[in-house]
This record gives C-alpha cells, structure tokens and sequence, in this order.
C-alpha cells in the first residue's frame, strides 16, 4: 500500500521482538530441514548475511546450535554446517493415562533420551498420582544425568477436562479422584522448572505435529482410540481449542440416536458403542484386547461388536474428514493394536461415508510414535517456546 | 531468550513490511473500535508517537483515514480524533444462489451503499449468468456514482467447489451449466479491478466475521440452511478451507445410515432429510416455504417432515459444537425464514445432543445480516488487505 516508506520509525520493543522472531526462525529451520550452512539459513528465513551471523554468534554461545561439519564444496568456497545442539536444552513429557503413566525426556532435537512407564496403583486417588509422576521425573533425570539448568521444563498431558492457563486438571472420568488437581502448581514447586498442562489427545496431536507423521501437515487431526474416545485438531498449523477448551470431543459424537446411555448423559454417543470400554462391555470380555482374542478364536458376539465398533468409528470419522477435510488423519490410542479386524471395517465405513473428493485429499495413518506421542507431545510443549517465529 | 541485543541489523525488507503492517493495524483499529486520538491508537496498537503521527499522515494522504472531530477533554489536552474515510475505498460483492444473483456494493467501513437482487433466468447456463452478474456490476457502479479508480475490488461467492486460487468455479449441482467457469478471469478483464473467488457458505461465515455477530469471535461457525447445506467454519479468527479446499460439508454427515440416496453418491446425508430441496420432496411441496405453510395450515406430513429436519439439523449441530466447541454458531439460509416450526426442533435437538459443557459456552443465533451475509462477506475479501496486519 506505501510505496515511499517516509521515515517512520521502528520502536526499541519491536526490533527486540524481531530478532527474538528471527532467531527462533533459524532455530526452527534448523530443527526442520536439519544442518545447514549461514548462507542457506539466511535465504531460508529471509534474512541478510549480517543479521543471521549475529544471531548464530548468540545462538552457539546459548550453546542451542552448533557446528555440524562443513558444505561440500561444488566450487564455490566450502561452508561451515550449523545445527541444533541436541544438548542445549531437554523437556519432560508426563503422559496420564487410565493405566499407567509415561514419562520421556527428550533433548532440543526431540529424540528421546529416556523413557518409562510405570503402572498406576489402584484408585490411590490425586495425591498418590501427582507423587508417583514426581518420582517419576526425577528418577528419568537422574537416569539421563540432566540437571536443572538444561530442562527447559515440564510438560503434563492429562485426561479429561482441564485448566490449561492455571494449569489444573478439572476431571476425567476414567480416574478415580482425579477432580481439580493443582498438577502445574505441584510440579513447578517441586522442580522449580516451567510447567506445561495439556489434554491428552491434543497432545497426542501436538506430539505428532513435532516429531511424527504431522510434521509437514498444517490441517491434521489425531483420533485417540483408546478406553474412551478423542480427537486432537490441528487447523492452520495451531492445535484447535475452541470457545471453553473442550473442542476434539468425538467420542461424544452421536452415531446412534436413541442407543445406549454414555457417561455424559447423553445417548447414542460414539463412545458407547466404539470404545475400548464399549468394546469390552458389549461382547462380555475383561477388555478390547481380550474382545479381539475372542474374536479371531471364533467369538461371533464379540467379532460383531468390533465389526460394528469399526463401523460406527469409520462414520464419525467420516463426518469429521467431511466437515474439516484434513490432510491427514493419524489414528493412536489402544484400539489400533486390534488391527484389521477393527481397522479393516473402520476404513470401509469411512470411504463409504465420506465425499470422495475430501477423502482424496486425506492420508489416514496409524501414528509410527505409538504409546508414547501424548508424552512427547507435552516434553514439546517445554521445548516450543525455543523455536516459535510469530509475532 | 536474548537479553543483550548485539547489534543484530533490521533489513529494509522487513522495515517496509513491519511498516505495512503498522498501518494495517491503525486501520484496523479504527475499524473495529471507531474514531480513535492518536493517542489511543499508539496505545492498541503498541506504537510511539512519532511513528503513529507519521503513519497517519500518510493515511491522511491516502484518503483511507480522515479527522472525525476533537476528544472530550477530561483535563488534558483535547485531541483529533480519527476514523476511517468510509469514502477512502470501495468494494463490490456478488453472490450467486440457486434462484438468484445479489450484488451489494460497500464502503470502507462496511456500510452499504447500494444493493439489489435479480432473478436468475432459468437454466442458461454460466455465459448468461456470467453476463448478469456484470450488468448488476456496472449497474450498482453507476447507481453509487462510484469510479474504478476508487473500487478497490470485486468478491464473487459462488455454491458448490471452486479453485480459488485460479477463480474458477468448478461445479455447482444446483446451478445447470455452471462448471469450469473462469469468473476471475471474465470480471477482471471487463472491469479492470483484482477479483476475488470464494464459496458461498465461507463467504457468509466471512461477512459476520467482518460486519455480524462474528466481528468478537475468533471460533464461529455459520450454517447455510438452504436448498442445500453448508458450513462456514472460522477457528483461530481465520476461515478454515482444508486439504483440498471443501472443508465446511455438513450437509454431508451421515444422520441416518442407509437412509435417502444423497446427490453425493452416499446415502443418508444430511441434505437427503433436512435440506430446503429434501423438506419440499418430502411433504410433497413446490417448496420448504410451501411446506411450512402447508404444516400450520394442519397437513401432518409437513408438520411431520419439519419436524425430523429440525432434529436432524440439531443432531449435526450437535456434532460440530462437540468436535469444534466454537464460541458462535450463526444461523443463515432460507430454511431460517421457516421460523419456530424448524426452529425449535432444531434447538431441542440440539441441547441434547451437545455435551452441556460444550454447549453452553456456544451461543447460537440468527443473523443480522440475512440474505446479504454472503456478497458483503464477499466485498470484504476486496478491503481486508487494507486491514490484515499479520506478518
């Protein structure tokens, strides 16, 4: 619109702004596309030689980037390769689930340098939980040998309702006495680090978008097939919360007007017919798992249940693929072990009820992180401050 | 992350760009909350003095901002107040529907300044009505007396798919003949102005965003409720368009599996039970409207038909505040005009089948902005550039 700038001048706030934003943009280049040369990272961020040697001077000595090798030379003169600096800075990632608990950590490249899963004891309600991560966290940063001042902090990924901002897990109904529990407040006065809470399945999401199949897609959604049912949304490159923070609710999809009573009050949700918990009622088994054994052993109540578990899941799916066409849709959660005998009704529900033309253009996957996306997905929530470029 | 700025230069790429922006967000400040001093623009915007004089001067001379009186003195020193040059810029929208072709034409501030409706031939296919929307074009120029050199652009929504990137609208099923059409292409060659593609429930969703219920919303969704069905979805304050651009199908959830074969190929969708055509065939009508006055004159099947569309329309509603959990859900279309008898279905239906929490964070209402929703959401894809301040 201005074609002569007339002097209008840049204010001190805004130019520390900028070189927070570019020096994030490189990191993130480098994070993404892995070494590169100064001359490479500048055109890649848009930035002149000058200012990306003065960023990269700061950057090596906060130790978050450091030389990787030199260019190989194809006549011009040879460069030196910069890189994250996996030990600049590591994260924690706590992954709640019904079951049992997850802990990663992960260094500033987001490869894992220890994991553990501890079952969680019966019903021992908040308190045991949060003490049981807090054992968990310093025995994984023990075993890494990482103190204080290299973790950026702590990420916690729960079920349920939470408060993201004051940090407190509101409900889930999965987990007995896990009712407005300070988790953010706990940890950070325990560790005295920054600490992240997020939802389960939109971590899940978020742990895909970093380190999994997400990593190029800005509209994907990560359905979280588990005991219950969730999704994780990510549209335009930003996890989808919505106006309370409780969008990414699927389970609660009705799929059967009229069906059996869910836990929501509700009827008819998807979750009451298509859950791990469903799944187990429904064909009279201990779990989904031993539904599924049942099944392929010659079960016809439970290979029915499942079948139409598929059925019913393929459909929401396919109401979601035809509302949002996604570019990607990345399955996760316990169900995905069953395998075909769930998954293979599943994607024939799907095609057949969702428009050719948005399916087309949506890659349905099951997650390669497996088990522990929810807990890498909240470690990242620690590591992104590092490598976020918007202003 | 860096407390000691070393120096690190600013290019004048990114001057020009962080200037751009500056003034964007002045105008856009001046849009959303009225005559401002400059005083009270620095501070929203979070701009020095100096720059905001020499930003505003340049507006000034650019006829997009103009003085707007002086501020109430409370002790200090009386101020200018400015506000936008409604005059500064114009832009004209068109929206083609299955019957008709409406045409507004807006100021810079939104206002409309002139605005008419003509009835589509029937059946003549794209050069005919491609014809029509220029005359109504030219028409509503002369008619505000407005010049090229003042029109800042021209918005077309069309129904069905479209390649918005080339201006092509690829197909629309309710519109014979209306496939492959360059519009682009044909109104930016007749009239000289940058033309701009959009589909006509986004367009909608765009015009409440801009100038309706949505101008506080960064989460809303606006239903189309008409001859067919469709979904305007905005997340994070940006229209949502998905992998292949057809996110919003909502007239596509499966509401009963195996029911009415859908123009789509699937059967069962929501269109095939609750759309404006679906109601019509149903009750055995000429039309939705028809059948509405048949259903108070006491016809049982009408009354019948309505009824289940309004259910139907809840259940998917239902499904989308669960999955989006969006702060709005505006309602359009020519089925709102039914009233009460749709209406209230709709809304029992969906209290329950939305999860209460969801629910009761979304408010759900009529537009204001009726069946103009569409070419103003239109015309403003002609004057957001004027307004958009995101790096």
């Amino acid at each position: 619109m201005f074609h002569k700038p007339s002097g209008a001048s840049v204010p001190a706030g805004a130019l520390a702004a900028l070189r927070r934003r570019n020096a994030a943009m490189l990191l993130d280049a480098l994070r993404l596309r892995g070494p590169l040369a100064r001359a490479e990272l500048a055109r890649l961020a848009g930035l002149d030689a000058k200012t990306v040697t003065n960023l990269v001077n700061i950057l090596l000595r906060r130790r978050l980037v450091a030389a990787a090798g030199m260019t190989e030379s194809s006549g011009g003169r040879p460069g030196e390769r910069l890189a994250l600096n996996a030990d600049g800075a590591y994260a924690i990632g706590v992954d709640l689930g019904a079951t049992s608990l997850r802990t990663v950590l992960v260094d500033l490249t987001g490869a894992v340098r220890a994991a553990h899963r501890r079952a969680l004891g019966r019903s021992r309600g908040a308190e045991a939980i949060l003490g049981q991560a807090a054992e968990s966290i310093a025995s994984i940063r023990r075993t890494a040998g990482v103190g204080s001042k290299e973790l950026a902090g702590i990420g916690f990924a729960s079920p349920g309702f939470i408060d993201r901002r004051r940090g407190v897990a509101l409900e889930a109904v999965n987990i007995p006495g896990w009712k407005d529990v300070p988790v953010a407040a706990f940890l950070a006065r325990r560790f005295r680090l920054p600490v992240f809470l997020e939802e389960a399945s939109r971590s899940m999401a978020l742990g895909e978008q970093w380190l999994g199949l997400g990593r190029q897609s800005g509209d994907l959604v990560c359905l979280d097939l588990g005991f219950g049912i969730g999704a994780g949304i990510i549209a335009g490159g930003r996890l989808h919360y919505g106006a309370c923070e409780s969008g990414g609710e699927i389970g609660h999809t009705t799929v059967l007007d009229g069906g059996p009573k869910c836990r929501c009050g509700k009827s008819g949700c998807l979750e009451t017919v298509a859950s791990g918990e469903a799944i187990a009622r429904l064909s009279g088994q201990p779990s989904a798992k031993a539904a599924a054994a049942a099944a392929q052993a010659g079960d016809r109540l439970a290979r029915r249940v499942i079948l139409q578990a598929g059925g019913y899941l393929g459909v929401a799916a396919a109401n979601l693929v035809n509302l949002l066409n996604p570019s990607l849709v990345i399955l996760n959660g316990g169900l995905c072990n069953l395998g075909p005998i769930l998954l293979e009704p599943f994607m024939q529900s799907l095609r057949s009820h969702a428009l050719q033309r948005s399916l087309a253009a949506t890659t349905v996957e099951q997650s390669h992180l497996g088990d522990s996306a929810g807990a890498l997905g909240a470690a990242t929530l620690a590591l992104r401050p590092y490598f976020t470029h918007e202003l």
